[in-house]
């Protein structure tokens, strides 16, 4: 496998990415091409110990940063680590590809260079979410790429986030809820109702619907798949930050409030810590774009070395088990159920 | 002032909602009408030490429950305690309402039975939500009740709700964010794009507009009015419930997983509790409908003694200060400046 990454992208690139790459390089036998300046990329290499058979890197003169307007960027700036990237994919000259970069641009890029997976009318963001009520991780998506959606959307996020749950994050039949205001099947907007009654009639097909669940549902863990419009899935994530660190700010506040609490804060030190990780969605893994012809995963814009491993490793499985025409083949067997409508 | 209280409505109806008039009858000058089963509103009542001058009752024989479809509730259980309750109102023989019942039909017999207020399109169920990040208390609507909306209804929520963060929470000039998946003024659906644009023009209107927010900033206080669509408001409203439950239940769990941990929560013990509160909603008053043409306050369906109490104090600016007249100049005001187009 030939894994390309995206070394200019992200708040910490390059140094980070290429630490990354190099602490990988001695863990797996893939090859890991780092896209990006060759020049700094070999400076920031020399700087740790790496498996050099399994790095490559290939030049890329430019950058696409945050502040670049995601269609200009991809159309304008040929020569830049991210549009070089794609390509590689897209060429056969790479197998999937990683970036810590403007995610607009990632979504954007994938889009109009690698297109659509064949009737996918709408690719999805896919985002890791914690679930904390039973200690795992689910998938949730569309994270934000799509805010104008129908109810085929809803139904495709289903299919494709079912699939990527089992393949890559192991999960044997996931659990796949449907987002909104009640769990009644007449509940929300037209969109939501009629993607229930697909998905209700989707059941035998490997998806393992299990109805609608409210907001307080997702992270309890009752929902492997957690599927939702962009809207309400970005709200959703953003939420979940704010009031981890919203709460863990407010522990942090009272737990200093009385010499007696600071001893308590004290005691509990190694819990709070353990707390803390439940949140630090960086040691999950890399958030994929579903619904695109090859594999692109999206690892956090503050990505540190650990992050970067652990989003190439725990990708590894959205090739080795060929979850693109898993995808395919399930989307497949939908049209064909619902064209029956 | 003559408060209306559903006396039936709610999961402790009717105990803890004759017990909560009980108290607040000796707090207020105000006349509070328990609407119900007579009675047993008056053996419950006999319970409890009370203002009797301030207390009346008017009998109904049926109750809406939970379970009840509300627009066939509204319209088949004429002597329930809700219609008896909002026809009180209607008919000036009432200033306000107050019901711990069933949601849905509170807001349906609202829209029937009061009527929606001028050129209002779709009522809001607001929601008080705790600003963590500031230690106060803001209003977020549309909380649920309308999941297909358009540009206009976002402009009456952001309006309704700062009449009602000033009038009734006491909030200066009160911050009004929209909800969205980014922050720049392009983002979003549709309806979503043309709300932002007019929320810019209405500015001097006596909107203070600070743009859109994402799902982070909600629980920081930025915004005191967090306006969104009905989705979204509601999973973020049940988002915040749910991981507030899950991460006070992630607690318990670390913090007796030594003995350590056991001593060090012990110690913590006026700090947790003190946390805790933070996501007691009952304490910080109900949640109005807005729109209609007359006030109306939605307190938690689990409400106790305590929260019926709060309940009514909190919400006696509503009428003292005349909530809907300035609605209704209000929204008056922006139909003028948004014609324009």
């Amino acid at each position: 496998m030939r894994i390309i990454l995206d070394g200019m992208g992200g708040d910490n690139a390059p140094k980070e990415i290429v630490e990354g790459a190099a602490i990988t390089s001695k863990l797996t036998p893939h090859e890991i091409c780092i896209v990006g300046d060759e020049e700094i990329i070999k400076r920031e290499l020399s700087n740790h110990e790496h498996e050099t058979k399994n790095i490559s890197i290939v030049h890329a003169s430019e950058v696409i940063t945050n502040e670049d307007k995601p269609v200009q960027a991809i159309r304008t700036k040929k020569d830049s680590s991210l549009v070089k990237g794609l390509m590689l994919v897209k060429n056969g000259e790479g197998d999937m590809l990683l970036s810590a970069g403007n995610s607009g641009a990632i979504m954007t890029g994938s889009l109009l260079l690698l297109g659509r997976l064949g009737p996918i009318g709408r690719p999805a963001l896919g985002a890791l979410y914690p679930m904390i009520g039973k200690d795992s991780i689910g998938l949730l998506l569309d994270a934000g790429a799509n805010t104008e959606y129908k109810s085929r959307d809803l139904l495709n996020f289903a299919a494709m986030g079912s699939v990527y749950a089992e393949k890559v994050l192991g999960i044997g039949s996931p659990a796949v809820g449907l987002v909104n205001v009640g769990t009644e099947p007449g509940k929300g907007p037209q969109a939501h109702k009629e993607a229930y009654q697909m998905l209700e009639k989707s059941k035998g097909l490997g998806i393992n619907f299990i109805g609608n669940i409210e907001g307080r549902d997702v992270p309890s863990g009752i929902a492997d798949v957690v599927v939702c419009d962009g809207m309400t899935g970005n709200v959703l994530l953003k939420l979940t930050e704010g009031l981890g660190f919203g709460i863990l700010g407010l522990m942090s506040q009272y737990f200093t409030s009385s010499a007696r609490a600071k001893i308590g804060a004290l005691l509990l030190k190694p819990q709070l810590r353990e707390m803390k990780k439940v949140f630090n969605y960086n040691a999950y893994g890399g958030a994929p774009i579903l619904g695109v012809t090859h594999p692109v995963i999206k690892i956090h814009g503050a990505s540190t070395h650990g992050a970067v491993r652990s989003g190439i490793l725990k990708a590894l499985p959205f090739v080795e088990n060929d979850v693109i025409a898993a995808i395919t083949e399930e989307i497949q067997k939908l049209s064909e159920i619902n064209a029956e409508d």
